[in-house]
């Protein structure tokens, strides 16, 4: 039996015992008050810890600095910097990486490899090192400090993405906490964006990497804003032990931590999209009955990143020709005659054949800022839930004129 | 040596030997003075042809039998409609499909197996069989038809795409006409959108089909509108002899039939992406030195996909750190410091490294109707080429309400 999992008011990425984060402005960004830019999230004790990145061939050495520091076994905290991708820029981008983790290490008093190293902004531009060096010293890190760290790792979001959640293990209480940014290039291909989790449980190396993949599979890998992939896409999770309580696999209390964590990501994935570019809607797409939880994940990643099922929903339009389109492209097996299909609960499609159904309810239904799409293969026991947002003009205005 | 191919000027889907073709109005579409919806192609004598067609597991039932006509080794002809896709529909549409193909055998005293069928419009629509029934006998085939037939399988449209040419071959004259239909939901996947092909040429079928392939593998199949799939997408091609030249693989005229054929696709292809919905520039992008010719298309077709690079372009943004995350996340081989990337012939990195511009020279280059972009990615001999298209706010704007 799994326990109760609480999900904490005002939780934040230090909401878990021993973690202290902290932000900056140093310049990175353009100047607005209050504006943050340079953030540090650490454990004050040794931590276990485990990342999804991108997979893109062309990756930041943000990312490579990162990969090292967990495989060294001693990673402990993280320093990100918004504004500047860090990307694209030949040697001198694995230097300043480099530094930038040095420079945290100083800060904590630990060494260079305990420090992960995120950067996202522009690609193609270098970091301005000289800014960094000199603004890092005026971080101060607190038990409170969480919701600056995740002001600090924002670039077109408008808003901050924070949860914490607990549960109860062996009499301890054990807190997650996570944060993320996203808004664009956004179409996860085996890990996504930035996303920070930490937690006080106590967890061994193996377990924590495999649950992380798992739940980013299901989670921030289920999202998509405008079907590009980032060179620096990057989930860190960070497992401390503060609350004492040692979490393992294949036992009650491992199953809440994976269903807690799940809670965390699902939050963080679905507060990313609803924040995606231009965009005034959520789509969460439910695909039942594939043949596997692959085609379904498949099918429903399709629905959810295709730029016509986007735009007719930006306009209400309930033109669920796209909708069928995007499942038949997707890859997955599927048998047309089997098809039932549903937008907000009213049935579209039943046996692969349209119902009769009142259009003008369901136009009025779409014009909220969740729309629900069901498609049930009826194949098999796969199912997956995808996540997209309406593409407006908005978001054509905005991504035309991003650098000039 | 391969000989001169020459362009006809008004050339049409007619102008090789043989062929006739026209269009009526069905009433499937909106009216409009001079509209037509409803088209046939045929060849007078009996052809080979070979076809390429949409790889979604939902298909258009119109795609079916197309692909029992050209499988029967008697397909001479095919009926056209726009306005309904056929698709999404259960048993009906096959039904309908085939009743289509008896009303266009009947008008030309052939067996229905002779007759292929495309259909293109609203997905999730039964046809209008009534309708066809009717006004089929209307159509009035011709030499000079082709321009009306190329009119009647328009949807989104704003023009037709048409060409023809013609080269010498044993002292005879050969001569290709094409015509094609694009503008929406257009990201090919093995074959692309309607797309027919004539020639008066003998060819026998399997050298037919191969050419037709590998044509369309490097000229439909690598343009993108909007990264959709179609449930219709199917490319024809029909040979009939009338020339009197009979063209063998591994000859001379050989080499120059797939030569005329891949100028036609290319024409049609780059016809098809700048009438794009709401597009006003193309995107053609230039893979050189990659590993292979399967990777230079995975990130020509990357880059000249990624809504990105299409917003970027639209605002003339030389945002060039998004063509490297496209290039990135293509799949294709790449080592960083390897690339080299200009836009309209200014280099804009060199080894990896961006490279010293004037970047207002740069975007007034970018103010045309086209934009071109080269990577070599120095590592192999594989090239390739792509198309696309600017992604406009009236792209969404059109697409968000199609049905309404």
């Amino acid at each position: 039996m799994t326990s109760e999992i609480t999900v904490l008011s005002g939780g934040s990425v230090t909401s878990p015992q021993g973690f202290h984060a902290g932000a900056t402005y140093a310049g990175i960004r353009a100047y607005a008050p209050g504006k943050v830019d340079l953030g540090m999230l650490f454990s004050e004790q040794p931590a276990t810890s485990g990342g999804t990145y991108s997979t893109s061939k062309i990756l930041s050495p943000s990312v490579t600095v990162t990969k090292e520091s967990v495989a060294s076994g001693v990673s402990q905290g993280v320093i990100v910097n918004s504004g500047c991708a860090n990307c694209a820029v030949g040697e001198q981008g694995y230097k300043d990486a480099q530094e930038m983790a040095q420079l945290a290490a100083k800060a904590f008093g630990v060494a260079p490899a305990a420090m992960a190293v995120s950067s996202t902004g522009i690609i193609g531009v270098e970091l301005p090192m000289g800014l960094i060096r000199n603004t890092v010293v005026n971080i101060e890190s607190s038990h409170s400090g969480g919701h600056d760290f995740a002001r600090s790792i924002l670039t077109t979001d408008t808003v901050t993405k924070e949860i914490a959640v607990s549960f109860s293990a062996s009499g301890k209480t054990v807190t997650l906490g996570g944060c993320a940014k996203g808004s664009g290039m956004i179409h996860p291909n085996m890990a996504t964006m930035l996303a920070y989790l930490t937690t006080d449980a106590e967890l061994d190396t193996a377990f924590l990497q495999e649950t992380l993949s798992e739940v980013v599979n299901s989670s921030f890998n289920m999202i998509d804003i405008d079907g590009d992939t980032s060179t620096n896409d990057t989930v860190l999770l960070f497992a401390n032990g503060a609350s004492g309580a040692a979490i393992k696999k294949d036992t009650p209390e491992g199953e809440t931590f994976i269903a807690a964590l799940l809670e965390v990501c699902t939050h963080l994935a679905r507060e990313m999209v609803k924040d995606g570019e231009g965009a005034t809607k959520l789509i969460e797409v439910t695909v039942e009955g594939a043949e596997s939880v692959a085609d379904a994940r498949l099918a429903a990643r399709s629905v959810a990143s295709s730029i016509l099922v986007k735009t007719a929903i930006h306009g209400n339009d309930p033109n669920w020709g796209r909708i069928m389109m995007a499942l038949g492209k997707s890859g997955a097996e599927m048998i047309e005659k089997n098809i039932g299909l549903y937008i907000n609960d009213i049935c579209i499609m039943d046996g692969g054949l349209p119902v009769p159904y009142f259009k003008e309810s369901l136009i009025a239904s779409m014009q909220g800022t969740e729309v629900r799409i069901l498609a049930n293969l009826n194949l098999g026991t796969g199912s997956a839930i995808g996540w997209g947002c309406n593409m407006s003009e908005e978001f054509v205005t905005f991504n035309s004129a991003y650098t000039t």
